[in-house]
């Protein structure tokens, strides 16, 4: 058994090897606007990217650069998505890995880059320019938080996870910084989420861990159905742990997955969690599906639906709208199997059972929905697979903030 | 050329033969909420319903129902949504045609049943009883108005709307009652549309025309991306005008579709315009798409984007966001060929230009974003299709309505 340690107090720049930094450069009003994370060692990275068709600059530059074997910095700024903005801002992407690689003394294909705010918009790059080399000077081993904070948009929050774990009896870290917010229903690729760890890996098998998680965390979270076009994970592994490295699926690879895989739903959740304007945390729990698929469908249109999220705003029992969303999903299901529960520390309720009413205790459910977090569990009673999503209520924040973003 | 008349003052009743009826009968506190609609001569029908797996009680009968080839009576409830009830839902359904025919001297199977309201509650069947009978004994040609009122739910105005045509020289009426509002996201079914017409029809030709108008209307409309349980379009047509039988494709027929369209647009944009909480109607015309597909799905992922919405609640020009729901749509396109306008009475802007910024006038977009009908034309520039879909913005009132629905 693989035990998993969380370390409250940690961030990126606490596993071996790693540096970091964020810094303001003017991309946005007052806060950091621009990080540079970096691997003293030689790294093997591993990424996943949004299936939008339309594309960001930085990441059609990093879907060319992930194929190289040494990753050693990623550098990322908010404020601006480089999205939209033809070659020119393919050019400009290509020049922030450049210009961070000069710094580094690194090559420009050993740089991730990734952005993420307003689409259409041209960098203003005199400002990213001078940026990166704040960023690039001010590198250290507490930068982790300013790093965190200059991918943040819209977050109320900072997103980071460090967690500790084993791998072949020896110790290994693993921390990352992650943005939601807003523009969040990710499709195969994701938001952006930067991972470190010092675990010793190859390339393939950290490129295969990655994938096999994405799928089931971050492609779980929806806050308002729109996919982006900036989407990114990466991790970056810098072998510094005495693991022997991992190349093969034995059990060192398991450990180093479920690890993995953890810290990914802790940030899912946190993102959902923070989704534009949400004030709760809302998790989909599809059991005894017919297939994968169908658990996944299922429980990715309860979390999507407009009418469900506006119902638990308003801590509303509305059990018509979570059948009405499982019915329209285009899962096979049989309607008059489906049972449906809330729970969360306040108690568990039954509120659908076949399909149907069941005169539940409304002051119950009224008190479970008051909550800040709240599972809803379904059983479809057709089969034997499930599946888990994340997203939040659908608030007036939202429509606030959304109703006047670009200004 | 088939001349369409609007008749603004007219509705269902003011069709030859045609009476109807609205009551209150307590499933609403206050307003009318059952309604009767009665051919007094033999009528043939078509009908389209939800593709919802989960489907309301009264949708179900009327699937069986629909096959008889005469129907003359459509009675309908708001109030109670009459699905997710079971057994016993699906026996209040049958009870509700058997009260029908009974007072209107029909076959049961000559009468449709529609419901709308709140899923998942058993229908309180002495009020509904009550009302069936109140209803058809105040049957009249000056009913149509109070028909219209009784399906209304969250709606804020009637829908109605009355034309005048010619088939083959004759003289034709067509009207129609619609409600729509909340859980507007029709499936090949629709929302609650009943309409009626003196055209001499054969009804396997009504069907097909019916069914090809229903894909291009009511299918392109989307208030908040849930398809709901209830969802149908009837059309009864009793032939009492003097038209030649239309019994196959002919010019007769394609003027009866031509007519039948105009009327399911018109009733489209009401619906749409009325969305929870809207504040807008939004018309999202795509062009010169590589399929008719990708032109609908195009127009759909824009109208459905929440981040877009939202943007036109707050009039903010965000064509990024417009440009990102193309991306994440599955359609098939070329993102550097992209042009994006915003048209209405105050003007005519280009907002994107080859997939980028093309630098507008901000002022003259606010003052085109300000009014309260927008047209967003998308022109994909790479084939011939087109489609148009209908919507409105997101809303603190949509969050509101539906942050306690129940209540």
């Amino acid at each position: 058994m693989n035990s998993i340690k969380i370390l409250e107090n940690k961030t990126i720049t606490d596993v071996p090897f790693f540096k970091a930094s964020g810094v303001h450069c003017g991309l946005k009003k007052l806060k950091q606007d621009l990080c540079v994370i970096y691997s003293e060692k030689e790294a093997v990275a591993a990424a996943t990217f949004t299936k939008n068709k339309v594309k960001a600059a930085p990441v059609l530059l990093n879907m060319k650069t992930i194929e190289n074997h040494n990753i050693q910095a990623i550098v990322a700024n908010s404020g601006n998505a480089n999205a939209c903005t033809g070659d020119a801002g393919y050019k400009d992407a290509i020049l922030m890995a450049e210009l961070t690689a000069k710094e580094l003394n690194l090559s420009s294909s050993e740089v991730l880059v990734a952005s993420t705010g307003v689409i259409g918009q041209p960098l203003p790059f005199d400002k990213v320019e001078n940026g990166i080399k704040m960023a690039c000077e001010t590198l250290s081993s507490e930068g982790g938080e300013d790093a965190g904070k200059a991918i943040m948009t819209t977050d109320t929050f900072l997103k980071k996870f460090t967690i500790e774990f084993q791998v072949g009896g020896k110790k290994s870290m693993m921390s990352a910084i992650a943005k939601g917010s807003g523009m969040i229903h990710p499709n195969m690729g994701t938001m952006l989420s930067f991972i470190v760890t010092d675990t010793n890996i190859s390339k393939s098998m950290l490129n295969k861990a990655l994938k096999e998680s994405v799928e089931d965390s971050y492609n779980m979270v929806s806050v308002d159905g729109d996919t982006s076009t900036n989407d990114m994970v990466i991790v970056l592994a810098n072998g510094s742990s005495e693991n022997k490295l991992i190349d093969c699926e034995n059990q060192d690879y398991e450990d180093f997955k479920t690890a993995l895989h953890f810290l990914n739903v802790e940030l899912s959740k946190m993102i959902a969690k923070d989704g534009e304007g949400a004030t709760k945390l809302l998790e989909v729990i599809v059991n005894n599906a017919k297939t994968l698929e169908d658990a996944k469908i299922c429980s990715k249109a309860v979390i999507t639906s407009s009418l469900v999220k506006s119902a638990f705003f308003g801590a509303d029992a509305n059990w018509g709208r979570i059948i009405c969303a499982l019915g329209y999903s285009g899962a096979d299901l049989n309607v008059n199997a489906i049972n449906i529960f809330f729970s969360n520390e306040m108690g568990n309720i039954q509120i659908c059972k076949d399909g149907g009413n069941i005169g539940f205790d409304e002051t119950l459910a009224k008190k479970i929905l008051e909550e800040e977090k709240i599972t809803i569990t379904i059983n479809l009673n057709d089969g034997v697979f499930s599946a888990t999503a994340w997203g939040c209520d659908l608030t007036y924040d939202y429509v606030k903030i959304n109703g006047s973003y670009r200004s």
